[in-house]
Formats: C-alpha cells, sequence, structure tokens
C-alpha cells in the first residue's frame, strides 16, 4: 500500500521528470513550470549563481542555442522528501548536435534538485549541477564516467 | 514565539556550524559526526562520486595536507526544513596558506547540503560542492566574487 510519502516522492520524480522532457523538447514553457519564482541556481557554467526564474531560463535559453539537438538522461535519481521539502541528486548525461555539425558523445554532471511544495505543486527553490575541478591543472573535468 | 520549524532550522545551522569548526580546525573528529554513514557526496574534484562517510572523510584528509591552515566561510546560508528532511545552501569562501607556504586569497565555491534526521540527528545525506566550468575553454573559474 502506498504512503503519502511515497505518492509525493512520485509527485517530485515526475517533476524532475519534467526537466528531461523540456531539455529533450527544447521547450522553454515546459521547463519554466519546474522553477520556483525566486529560484537559486548553482549552474555547470558561470556566473556563480542565477537568481530568479527569469535568469534561470535564461541560461536554459543559451544551451538550446549551442546545440541543434540535445539529449539529457539522468542515472541514479534519490529522492527524499518529507511534509513540503524535498531533495533529490542524481548523476546527468547531457549529449547532443552542436550549431556546427559536431556530435558529442555527452559530458556527465553531478545534480542536486532542493524543492519545496507551495499551493499543492512542487517547485525547484535550488540546484546545483557541475563537473569536477582538478585544483592542480585548473580544468574543469568533462570526461568522466560513472 | 519560535514554531518547532525554526527550531529544527536552528539545529540543522549547528550542524553546517560544525563543517566551518572542522575545517578550520583541520578536525577530522568534528566533520565525520556531520555526515551520514551512506552519504554521497558531488565534491568540489574528482571523482563524480564520494560514496560512505569513509570516502568523504579521505577527501577531507586529502584537503588537509594540502593547507597548512585554512579558512572557511560561509555566506548567505538559506535553509529549508519540514518533518525530517532539510536542505541548505550558500556560497563559501575556501582560503589558508599552502604547505609550500604559499597563502592564497581563497576561491569561492557554491555549496549544497541535503540533510535527514535519524534518531533526532540531523546528518548529510547529501552534498554538492563546486566552481563553475567554461564550456569554451575548458577550465573551471575558481576567481569568482559573489
Amino acid at each position: 500500500m502506498s504512503t503519502q510519502r511515497d505518492r509525493d516522492e512520485g509527485e517530485v520524480r515526475r517533476r524532475l521528470d519534467m526537466i528531461v522532457e523540456g531539455i529533450r523538447a527544447k521547450d522553454a514553457g515546459i521547463l519554466e513550470r519546474v522553477y520556483a519564482a525566486d529560484v537559486v541556481s548553482f549552474d555547470v557554467e558561470p556566473p556563480l549563481r542565477h537568481v530568479g526564474r527569469e535568469a534561470k531560463m535564461r541560461n536554459w535559453a543559451k544551451v538550446f542555442t549551442f546545440f541543434q539537438d540535445v539529449g539529457y538522461e539522468m542515472r541514479d535519481l534519490t529522492v527524499a522528501v518529507d511534509g513540503d521539502v524535498a531533495f533529490a541528486y542524481c548523476l546527468a548525461r547531457l549529449s547532443g548536435t552542436l550549431q556546427n555539425g559536431v556530435a558529442t558523445d555527452g559530458m556527465w554532471v553531478r545534480g542536486t534538485f532542493c524543492l519545496r511544495r507551495t499551493d499543492g505543486t512542487w517547485l525547484v527553490a535550488h540546484d546545483q549541477a557541475s563537473v569536477p575541478f582538478d585544483l592542480t591543472t585548473g580544468r574543469g573535468v568533462a570526461d568522466l564516467e560513472p
């Protein structure tokens, strides 16, 4: 028998599925329904943080101009939820064809999603996505496989 | 009048204060009391993830050999908590003197902490820390200021 917490976890997972769906379709309309108006986002690329849904959506627009077509896959998505607060994390693989026609195998990033439920809807209030940083060379490490 | 949620948020903040305290004192004994046994950590440096408290503590040991003395400061720590689940995020500045005597002004990293309360104790079940990655140069961007 499913508990309230199981049902809440299902809702959180469906909300995060919208990120996958929105990226693959390059559909900003889907993505903007995922984020809280005051989301604080620590994204893969600079700056240190985006504050607010509009800034986050401008970043997605930039990603979408970078790729002709884009793939996104989440692996090992783990979710914890209690009441109206949830967090989730996974490894995610971003791949696709760049505007210059070069196909990229993809790069694995680490994704953390922190959600709050407001008026019955789970929204991402904070997220962080990154690749590791090699302190000795100063390079981002974008070729690691899980 | 403080609510249960206020008191829980205070407990979460005090647990995260132990990270600051443990780093500044280079005290692994303080730090290991912060993490769940099965913590999954996406750290600044490779690999993609550490699984388990022992792996996380080995990483702290590595950081402590890198620095003679080390400073750590959290800015704009935001906490959300409900029931036994919480998340928190901040910008954090790591500074200090390297083993070769060179002092470093420090590097700002983005920190996200996801906690669960088990048997009355808040523990970090997941965290992510990173610097942004410049896709065009392949470099980590470690010189940004908030």
